[in-house]
């Protein structure tokens, strides 16, 4: 059996609640919160789908310290994963997906994850091993946009970046020693895959060979890189910005 | 007198010996610490500067648990804030600052700061009161950054804008609703700044009405909105792209 998963915090368990996609088992309020829109719209729908809200005393919360629960956390179950098999089985068109390899910090997973759903990108692919894992932290960094996108997990991301371009999937990696800029790439008129590095080693080499454009951002001062997420936003919006202005045009 | 303060990590201590903007008075590391390229680096840099380089006990770290420090930290001189009025007296030209509007996490901050030396931006404006200040969590979070670009501290936001308009710098608010996308402006050949909002009240009424441009990103999926060190990154990068291009068609 499964554990149930904690979330945290106003916007993450509202998100979830609207969303439908998680079963939430409980929700704990801490006395002391004041009720504001968020507070009185997480009652509501918990009332409407008979879901437990218990006002408890704040030392409940202490096992949580460190965490910014905003006083309200949710025990919900388990993040239900998407196969790499289904998500191919349903059409696509100028589609988009990440794929993060080896991703360690859990607030920039979160952030990766909001920023994706903003952007509109149909999924995200992670890896089984060698990378955090969906957790309390991502949730809450994520503003619950991860009830909104598929989380697809795979053993072998190698296997994945085939598999995808084997159904007409192109791949693009991001590495600083790239040639071309991220906006050098057409994104237009087709499904294509954005993989994102670890924070230190970046995407893996077998990974960048298998690429069919490899993008670098351009550093306009001699630093070291963008953070990850940071990174992520930049090239999925200039995505963004060349298929809304080509809509335009037409 | 002022305190000392303390920068943690291997990237914020090395990027505080290199750019030699801040005395460094001591560094401790913590004799658990294997030696890597960056360690010994440090260790040469501080030896040829005469810095102090003790190791001591993993013990002497308890007080940082909850930080990241990776066994090390420097003890260093505060963070020296530039003044408008000196930033002004030099010449600009197609400059760009960012103005934070209240900002109230310092990791947000530390990103921002960092995606800011990468986009080639000029400058920080941040307002004396209601924003989280420069802390050992932004300097760590900015990977160093934070010695790379001026820091601008100011006691009214409002006057600094007048300020720069009557400099004849533009200002440009980004606001989830504005009319205009981000890309939608031409940011060639004119000095401006971004005001990006707090993370949750956004930018303030008042200087949104003082700002010659308002601007939004697109949002592809209903959903609240991107992390504000995301957002900055978006825009201030779509700043370098039409840099970047319009060099090329010269």
């Amino acid at each position: 059996m499964e554990e149930n998963e904690i979330i945290y915090g106003k916007n993450a368990i509202l998100e979830a609640l609207i969303s439908g996609e998680r079963e939430i088992n409980k929700i704990l309020i801490s006395k002391t919160v004041h009720s504001d829109t968020k507070i009185n719209k997480i009652k509501e729908i918990a009332k409407s789908n008979g879901i437990i809200f218990q006002f408890v005393a704040k030392e409940k919360f202490a096992e949580y310290e460190g965490v910014s629960h905003q006083g309200i956390i949710a025990q919900v179950s388990p993040i239900k994963y998407t196969e790499l098999d289904d998500f191919l089985s349903y059409p696509h068109e100028n589609d988009s997906l990440i794929i993060l390899d080896g991703i360690e910090d859990s607030h920039n997973l979160g952030a990766i994850i909001r920023t994706a759903v903003c952007a509109g990108v149909s999924g995200i692919i992670i890896p089984s091993r060698r990378s955090v894992q969906i957790n309390s932290i991502v949730e809450k960094t994520s503003a619950g946009a991860i009830n909104h996108i598929p989380i697809i997990k795979v053993n072998s991301l190698m296997n994945a970046v085939e598999k995808l371009k084997k159904s007409d999937w192109w791949i693009i990696a991001a590495d600083a020693n790239a040639k071309d800029n991220h906006y050098d790439v057409n994104y237009n008129d087709m499904n294509f895959a954005i993989i994102m590095g670890a924070e230190h080693a970046g995407v893996s080499k077998s990974l960048i060979k298998a690429s069919d454009f490899v993008v670098k951002i351009p550093m306009l001062k001699k630093f070291n890189s963008l953070n990850v997420s940071n990174a992520l936003a930049v090239i999925i919006y200039e995505t963004v910005r060349q298929k809304l202005t080509n809509n335009k045009i037409k």
